[in-house]
This record gives C-alpha cells, sequence and structure tokens, in this order.
C-alpha cells in the first residue's frame, strides 16, 4: 500500500521550493526499498485560489490534509493565517516543532545556536475569541487547558527521552510570561512542569521576555524549548534570525496520527517566479515528514546531505551564492 | 520650590544602583543652578517588606509615587510584578519607554542597535482579566482600546517630531500580531496607522514574529518602535540581548505629568550586596528623569559621561571590567 502525502504548494516560492522538496522524497523512496512508495495528491490553498474563488482554504484541500498520512505545505501570502491555522487544525495537530540550528558554512549571527522549539499548537492567543464590544473597546480571550498542556509536555517529555533534542543540553525549558498572565500560563508552567517531573525529565523555566534577552547573549545553554502558541511563534522566529535566516527553517506541525510539514519562511514574492528559492527549509520539512512516517534513517540521509551542501555545496543569493533553486536541490539529490 | 522625587530602591541591586543614580542627580544639581533642587523622599517595595508586612508594594509608597514630580524605582525579586504594575498605574503611565542601544567599548552581539521602543503600558494581556473557568480550563481577557492605542500613537508622533527618535531612521514602526488577534491587534494597528497619517508622520509595520527574526539579522533598519504591551516587553528585551545585556538599559513609564523610571534588569540575587552592581541602566534611568523633568541639556550631560566611561572608563564585571558601582558611579560624577 502506498502512502498517501498531500502537497500543497500555496503561493510564490512554495511553487518552487515543494517540487524539490518532492524531488528529494522521490530520490529517497527510489534508493531505499523500505521507503514509500508514496502516492502524491496536488492541492491548492493561498491568494491566488482565493482571488478565483473566494476561498483561501477549499474544502478539498481542508479534507485532502486531514486524510492523507502526511501533507507538505509551501506558503501562503497575505492568506497566510487563513490557510495555515484550519490546515493545522485538519491534521489535528497539537504541537509545531521547530528545529533551530545554525550550519558550518552558512553566516549566523550566533553559530553556536541549536535548539528545538515545542510550541503549543492549538491555544494561547489562537484560540481566537475576539469580540468587539463598543466602538473604543475590543478584547480577546486567551484559553489555557490543563489537557492541551499535558499533552504538549507528553510530547515534550518522549521527544527528550528518545534523544531527540540537541547533544548539549538535557531536559528541557518551559518558557512562559507567568509573573503577569498567572491564571493562564501559571497552568501551563505548572502542567508542563509537573508532567516532566513525572516523567523524571529534568525542566527548568524562564520568562519569556528574559529569555528574548538569554539567547542572543548564550544560544549554547538553551536545547529543548517548550512554550505557549504565541510565545513559540515569537521565539521560534527570534533564534531563526539568530542561526541566520527563515530559509533555513523547518517545521512540522504533529497531530495523533496526522502531520503537516512546512517551511518557516512566507511565500516571497519578491523573489518568486525565478527559480532561486532556497529549498533546504522545504527539503528538511521532508525530512521531518519521512521522520513522522517511522522512516528516521532517511530523514538522517536527507539532513546529512543538506549539511555537506550548505557546508561547500551550491547555494542560493539568500546564502551569499549564486546557485539556482534547481541547481541546489541537485547537489542535495545526488548527496543523499 | 523644590522637585519632590521619590525613591524606591527596592531589592537587591536596586540597594546598590538607585543611591549611585541619586549621586549623579545631586552632582548635576550641584553644578547647575538651572536645575532642582531636588528633595528625595524614600520609600519601601519589594521581597524585602513584603516578607515583614505582607505587602510588596505598601500604600504609602503607591502615594508617594502618585504625588511625586517623578519617581525612581530600582527592582524587586520574586514579587517585580506586584510592584512595578501598580506602580505603573500609580504614575498613571501610558507608556514605557525603552532605548535600546550599544555602545562604542561594549562587547555587543549586534552593535549597530539602536532602537527605541515605545510600549503600550496599561492595556493588552497586562490588563489582567483572568478566569478559572473549570478545573480544565483557564482563560484571559486581552483588552485593546481605541483611546489607549492613539494615545500611544501621539506620544510616537511627538515623539519622533521632536527628534527623539535615533537618527538613521524616519517615523516609527509598528509591530503587532494582527494576522493573528486581527479584531484586538488589528485595532491596535489601525488606530496607531491613522494618527501617524493625521500628522504626517511615516509608519511602517512590521508582524511581531517576523521582527523578531529581522531585528538581529539587522538591526539597522528599525529605530522607533511602537507595540502592544506584551510585544514591547519582548521585544525589547530581545533588543536588550543583541546590545550586551540588561545592565546597561534604562527605562522611563511615563504619564501625563508624572513619571516613574527604572532600569530594565532585575534585583539581580547572584550578586546583590557586594558592590559590583553596574549603575549604567539605574543612571541612565536618572537621565530620562531628567528629561522629563525638562532638562535635556542636563540629561545629555549625564549620556555622554556615561558613554565615555563605557568607552574607555573603569567598568564593572559583567562588562569584563573589575571596576566596583562605586568606581564606576565616581567615574561618571568626575566626566560629567
Ligand atoms: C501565518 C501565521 C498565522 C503563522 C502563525 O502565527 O502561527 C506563522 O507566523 C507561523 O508561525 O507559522
Ligand atoms: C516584572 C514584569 C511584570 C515586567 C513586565 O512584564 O512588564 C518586566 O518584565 C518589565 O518589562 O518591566
Amino acid at each position: 500500500m502506498s502512502e498517501e502525502i498531500a502537497v500543497i504548494e500555496g503561493d510564490g516560492i512554495g511553487q518552487e521550493v515543494i517540487p524539490a522538496a518532492v524531488e528529494v522524497l522521490d530520490a529517497i523512496a527510489e534508493t531505499d526499498a523500505s521507503v514509500g512508495p508514496f502516492e502524491y495528491v496536488a492541492a491548492d490553498a493561498g491568494d491566488a485560489v482565493a482571488a478565483e474563488t473566494g476561498e483561501a482554504l477549499p474544502d478539498e484541500t481542508y479534507e485532502l490534509a486531514a486524510n492523507a498520512d502526511a501533507t507538505l505545505f509551501g506558503a501562503a501570502g497575505e492568506t497566510a493565517a487563513d490557510v495555515i491555522l484550519p490546515l493545522r487544525e485538519a491534521v489535528g495537530s497539537f504541537v509545531n516543532v521547530r528545529p533551530a540550528r545554525a550550519y558550518p558554512g552558512v553566516d549566523a549571527v550566533r553559530p553556536e545556536t541549536d535548539v528545538v522549539f515545542l510550541r503549543e499548537n492549538t491555544e494561547g492567543v489562537y484560540a481566537g475569541h475576539e469580540d468587539r464590544l463598543s466602538d473604543d473597546l475590543s478584547t480577546l480571550t486567551r484559553v489555557v487547558t490543563s489537557t492541551g498542556s499535558r499533552r504538549l509536555a507528553e510530547y515534550a517529555c518522549e521527544f527528550v527521552a528518545d534523544g531527540r533534542g540537541p547533544d548539549h543540553r538535557d531536559g528541557f525549558t518551559v518558557a512562559h510570561k507567568a509573573n503577569v498572565m498567572r491564571e493562564t500560563d501559571g497552568r501551563f508552567r505548572e502542567e508542563v512542569l509537573a508532567v516532566a517531573d513525572e516523567h523524571g525529565i529534568e525542566a527548568d523555566e524562564e520568562l519569556m521576555d528574559a529569555f528574548a534577552t538569554k539567547l542572543p547573549l548564550d544560544p549554547s545553554q538553551y536545547g529543548v524549548v517548550v512554550c505557549p502558541n504565541l510565545a513559540g511563534d515569537v521565539l521560534s522566529d527570534l533564534a531563526a534570525g539568530l542561526v541566520g535566516g527563515l530559509g533555513l527553517l523547518p517545521s512540522a506541525n504533529v497531530g495523533a496520527d496526522n502531520g503537516l510539514f512546512e517551511p518557516v519562511h512566507g511565500s516571497a514574492p519578491d523573489i518568486a517566479g525565478e527559480g532561486v528559492a532556497n529549498p533546504t527549509a522545504a527539503i528538511l520539512s521532508a525530512a521531518m515528514l519521512l521522520e513522522h512516517l517511522g522512516y528516521a534513517e532517511a530523514a538522517d540521509r536527507v539532513r546529512d546531505s543538506v549539511e555537506s551542501v550548505l557546508a561547500d555545496g551550491p547555494r542560493t543569493g539568500d546564502l551569499g551564492g549564486s546557485a539556482t533553486t534547481a541547481e541546489m536541490t541537485d547537489a542535495i539529490v545526488d548527496g543523499l
């Protein structure tokens, strides 16, 4: 039986980097009999389909993602939130896994950075109950449950116990703002620390503002970082700035048995259509997809090849090179 | 008539750096007949007074701050939020001004950093309506008003028009998360941009997560940054990490005619009592106090002296030197 992979390129460079990621998946499936076969099913989402149909995320696309074994998503433009937030829901994702590491050969503000953010993916301000109470006043209801916090913490403990965190740090750090959001982040913090304790996993904590100061000063003190939704969004994007930008960063939206894999970068309209987008983030997202489907060794092959190409292979303009997307992708495929 | 300055040292190194700041104020008042005289009134706040009386912020301290011409605050330990949030309210502060710049002679991750955050100081998640709705569920009501957003924006426009922003950038940037918090940050964003437009001030915008990526990659593209409350907290602390840490960063909580001035750093229990704390942030906070009282020239004298000492004077351990708080303070006083 083949595994069904939903492929949603979306807008802009999504249409260039997702084909590159599929090429890598194909090369893996061809050279490793234990992997696949994969059946790719394409679907639309983003600004272009919204302009045509009025819907940034057509029902068919939602259903496809909900029922696939895994989904590869590129990027969306103006409609990003209308696409990605429902897609995360479609795959039942409760954690957004965001590794941010620097690579030898790539300029980084902080080359020692090697952190993995585990971001709560359903609650916080993203739960999205907003009201316009008067001409002057709007409110948003931020939501934190023990169920959601514990589910994330269980995942974090397993992640750490499986040795999937960076080598330089045991356990994990929980980042929050419980000194101000005492009831909501207080609940989050308490549940996450309690679950760590139950599993005998070392956990320390940091206020999210203090974390934002300390990460640039000394990234080596952090490994796995567990955060509420918006904190995880902002702090992982900060880490992206320290490792050289969004062109390198993959992410996984993990659900109970489904997953959505996407580069952290956006649709980059300024360079879209020119064939020069950096495929690394999409290809590393495909590696996370392979890992999710149980092909850990294949995932490592992809990562190793990406690493060698970043170290001394052809590179795209954002990395100071002049390679096209195709040239860089070919080099990664050749190096598998 | 003398001007009354409430002096709240608080806990830990607050008791070392605030006296240093008062020494500098005294030296200014003595050498500049147009400044002062100042009458200092001391009051307690923080962990120590909480342990004694059960109240981290005694009523007398609140009243003193509310009625003084300006308040100088050091730091509080565990009780920081119980002290600083009501104190901001006591002085009627609606904007938290947080300059973050690197200095020649001080190691910085990003030496080009020179930004001023104008943080909304009354609303957002800090408005603090939290509820425990069930054993599983807690909520927080985030609050944004047009009144609060416009008041901050008016301040920002005046700030920019008065040339108080960094020289390298015109206008200001508004950082928000209106793609997710559409109603609340949508209101904030819209009102701030509208006020800028009314005043003919150039304003651009950035999603707060994108801002967190871009600031470390290229801080020179930003000058004045206008933010909702929590965004301002986190993003300004990020900037602190880029300029070398919290030891250098002053802040002003500005109200209609009152103000509370505090270093961004905390009580640093690890080094408290040893006389080695870096007095720079407190002394620069005193400079902001002078500016607030209308003594712009005196404020510049303080800043210039701090800058020379940072460039080649005695410095404390956090800056790689071995000077005591007293030695560094003396050098700054001598250089006035
Ligand atoms: C597009 C936006 C809704 C999204 C988010 O805030 O989660 C993005 O920033 C991300 O992190 O994937
Ligand atoms: C102590 C805490 C409540 C405070 C805040 O979040 O505002 C601090 O982080 C600050 O920025 O002054």
